[in-house]
């Protein structure tokens, strides 16, 4: 691990996007990590990034230390031991195997390599021991570098209200239906005259993502492979007129009795290694309970935490599976860019990266 | 029966409302009955109902019919067989048996007696047969008249789904979580700044109505009493920034296996006696099925069948309970208005009322 | 003048767009015109209407009679003595002459050939008689068939408001800002996260269109040309998160004294040659004044004469012009695919084209 | 001026309502002032402040100091020195002139007072030279105590766009149309099924308060008596569907010619007392001008200078009245909450309160 004294320097990639921008804006007060290449688009490639990107973020300007990085290609080679990738998923099927045979760490948000058998799809607060893939990816593939991926924007704060649930009493089945944010969609996304004064019931490949993804992260690590947790989930997703915050509707079956008081409890007394490690992205909590009738709301509750904490409420006895909740998490933090950032500080807090 | 050269003369009660706005719109154009009297609050009692209403439905004003009609108070005499009631719960509460007890027949969109186990809670398309209860009531409660309540606007259209169903296949368990419309709400109901970029996870006394109607109205009718169908429901309800149109995302186990084209098949060979006695009110189909991968949507659906179709789509396969799908009712219109004057017209055409 | 026992075939180019839906769906029920060809993108081209087609508009599909013509090339030939284009700019300003050249009578909406000194710029309750440029037009061009444009969808409801009182008083100056709706600018058009909870106070060059285009209507033709009306005119314009319908709040300096009655009286007594002549398309009254404090609004008003009206209201003094009020008008119909029809009926009706 | 080293207790008159909530929020971090007692409606008096209060601002909940503090009735009596007004404008005529002559200084944000010629309507960066009219007001009304008033929402920004030009230039007339926030209409204010998808083209009385308010403001005191502008003004007012921040477009004639260069200059080199005394909550710079195509916008620019600053873009010449440009303000923070709190610093730094 190198000496945090001086920042290690980060790169990121599709830097131009929605999710690209939520990188630059945290990384603009990272500890650790401090920004030294950008990539985006060929047809942009060569301005300085200041240039070159649409500012879309509520704060009203990008962060000066961006400001003047020149905007590289896709393909670009660069000094950076750590890259974050925003980039959309044919591009980085391709290109971010690339970067980890150049002997970069590729902390990917693209859905690309997910599901392969020795990346690692983790949540520092779940699942920080499937890091132990590593060691398998790297010899298997002769990479010098290595590639982690973060799960789906809505699947984070589902996986992550289970795994309390999970250790506690058993998970055997779930439903589960979101209201999602149309920053999910990146930019320009969802057109305006499709969703103002509507609902759009479908996201392509959104639920089978949920389904599987859960699995795999709640799944356990042992001889250099992931068996997934047996979860019977089912998913409907939809998109609402809500600019961040997706929201989950989720019914579960546990392993065994419990009241909505336990289920309260576990969640309270959740911290796992992110927390107590102090990462400096981890949200402490990382989970909230709120005991008002009508939260989590989208407006009201995705800042928690700077984003990063997800608020679960309503809890209370479901006819069918035993019990339901609402939770919600910030998509683009939480759910992508602080995501994939928080992956990076475990492994640097691990001495895996840097 | 009377005769259908003379329109029966009706009263719409708490007509200045946006539910009692959507009776005094569909009734402007109706066949058989003929607008008589209105009713509001003492407050405004007296004024023209063109004087005392803020019109809010998207036409751009009431029909002439009505705009001179006296505005009575709510407990005021007037002549007219057939009563309308878009009274809020605890007037309703009050007024109805009142009226009832005058020899009314009171068609009521309110909650207060829906779960009574002498009144029908009538969809026409699914329990017709449920007027048997009438006799019964009027005998036990000394009425001349009669009450029939219709369903909760998402009730509705979630049973009016499940019906074909149950017939074909039997249903035995059920989840469903709601995305309500404002108009749900009523008129001013949910403030802008509540909605606007929001969701709101929470609807007060919704799923438990959701649960136990739908069990009521699929329910066996025998013996003059209703025995409610075995279904184990579960609901969640959230409303969303759209102004008409309440879509539910269904999960369901039947009573035996089918495919997703079973399912599709009954929807559309599904035809009941609204359709059969072409009632003016009827739509035809009263389930429509859409098979593009994002249908159905509030804003390009809600006005299927002048608003009384339900519209259903993404039939596909649940892990958890064999299938799931998307349906969409307009909620002030099926869903209240619309439904109390289906269920009118049904008993003027069994000749019960008239 | 073709006999009316027969329709007259009609093209539409750039049929799939926001505004070639609308010119498809009015179409679809017109007594004189009859849908004979659609032109699409090279890349569509070959599919049915049906299929290349995402439908958007609130009607749920496209009219049985589009979906089984085949989508031509942008250069098709095909037979249709009227055309109608939604073509965007760049194409039209290729097309749009071609079509001229080869004997159509090209009714545009593209902002293309609007202010060229032998083209009409036409909406045929103001100005019906800058059709006499068609003559110059054809001569000096060799055209056998002829183009004749219609304004931009704000300036046209501008440009209608003034008319009366233009007439009855003289306008010498005006100052306007236009609250206009997302369909404005196309699909995909306006992204979503661009507009919801917020306003963009721009538009490209419509700023520019409303106030030279209005001199350009206003103006008297003499001598097979048009000299534009000396109105000192100046506009600022700004999207809101609204599906349909253009509000522009006026302030206007007549050429004499008037009261706010005066202007009203001018508006009610408007008739122009449409309305006389009962042009299909032709609303009756083509100006509603409201005298609600809060009205026009576009949810509630954009409909009134099937879109083809416009509507006013807030008629008060101005502290700095003498009069202000607010007029509102639907600006894909009369904005867009309706003043194209109304344009071509005119001239139908003059026995000009046909 | 009392010492800094204790801070001086503030009470929140109206505490629970939407502008109170930002009283509340901003008294939180505030150097000087304490908050000491909340005063809400006579039905919640006796709550505590966390329990009295439904917290609707982005932030998840009050901030912890509140909480505890007993909501009182609206005139019962307290000790702090400095009062907030949150008041609504009927209870704040009783009320305010009450806890004057109490001793208290009341900084109002109701609109009971604003006009009156003994009481200042005051904008720091304006016309803290109008606080000279405090002698007069105290000595005519023998209050102990005082009150100073600041304007209307929307007049704030105008007024301080406009000052700067009044000083380079002379102001001569000045047509605007604003496009304003939800939250300025309080809560529960507008309903959300009269604002999604349309724009109210009405705010009851704003445009006077406009026309009037920014003449005083920019008026000279001189003998104890402030001498209107004379600004011919004309407004026109709409509210549309954003959260925050009030948009206002317009247009203005100079007292000499300008280039919109100089128009830019005089606002980017504008510092007024609060920037020159560093007042806590005054934002350096005052005025912020924005040189992209597309700004200000309400979402993207209301929170610059903590919403304390306002944004200016699109100067252009403008053909009526010479220049035209666009200005946005946070409408509960600039121009409600932070206004009267910048009032009463200005106060406390002249040492007239405290």
């Amino acid at each position: 691990m190198i000496s945090h004294n001086k920042r290690i320097p980060v790169a990121v990639l599709g830097a131009t996007g929605m999710v690209g921008q939520r990188f630059i804006e945290m990384l603009s007060r990272h500890p650790w990590f401090e920004l030294a290449a950008v990539t985006g688009s060929e047809r942009r490639a060569g301005q300085r990034y200041g240039e070159a990107v649409t500012w879309r973020l509520p704060s009203s300007a990008p962060p000066p230390a961006a400001l003047e990085l020149p905007l590289l290609p896709p393909d670009a080679e660069f000094d950076a031991p750590i890259v974050f990738s925003a980039l959309p998923t044919d591009v980085a099927t391709e290109i971010e195997p690339l970067l980890a045979a150049r002997g970069h760490a590729v902390f990917s948000n693209a859905s690309s390599y997910r599901m392969a058998s020795d990346v690692p799809l983790m949540i520092p607060e779940i699942n920080g021991d499937h890091a132990g893939l590593i060691a398998r990816q790297r010899r298997e593939r002769g990479w010098p570098g290595m590639l982690i991926t973060n799960p789906n924007c809505s699947t984070i704060q589902i996986a992550l209200a289970l795994k309390p649930l999970a250790d506690s009493f058993g998970v055997k089945r779930m439903q589960v239906t979101t209201l999602q944010a149309i920053s999910g969609a990146g930019y320009p996304g969802v057109a305006s005259y499709d969703i103002l004064d509507n609902v759009v019931p479908y996201i392509s490949q959104e639920e089978e993502k949920i389904e599987r993804e859960t699995q795999k992260i709640l799944g356990r690590f042992e001889d250099e492979a992931i068996t997934p947790a047996p979860i019977v989930a089912s998913a409907q997703c939809t998109r609402v007129a809500v600019r961040e915050g997706h929201l989950a509707c989720v019914s579960v079956e546990l392993g065994r009795d419990a009241q909505s008081a336990d289920l309260i409890a576990a969640w309270r007394a959740f911290r796992a290694e992110p927390q107590e490690r102090k990462l400096p992205t981890a949200p402490d909590p990382a989970i909230i309970v709120r005991e008002e009738a009508d939260r989590p709301q989208p407006l009201r509750d995705r800042d928690a935490g700077n984003g990063m904490a997800i608020v679960i409420g309503r809890v209370r006895p479901c006819a069918l599976l035993g019990h339901k909740f609402i939770v919600l998490g910030h998509n683009t933090v939480r759910g992508a860019a602080g995501a994939s950032l928080l992956n990076a500080e475990l492994l640097v807090a691990q001495g895996i990266v840097g």
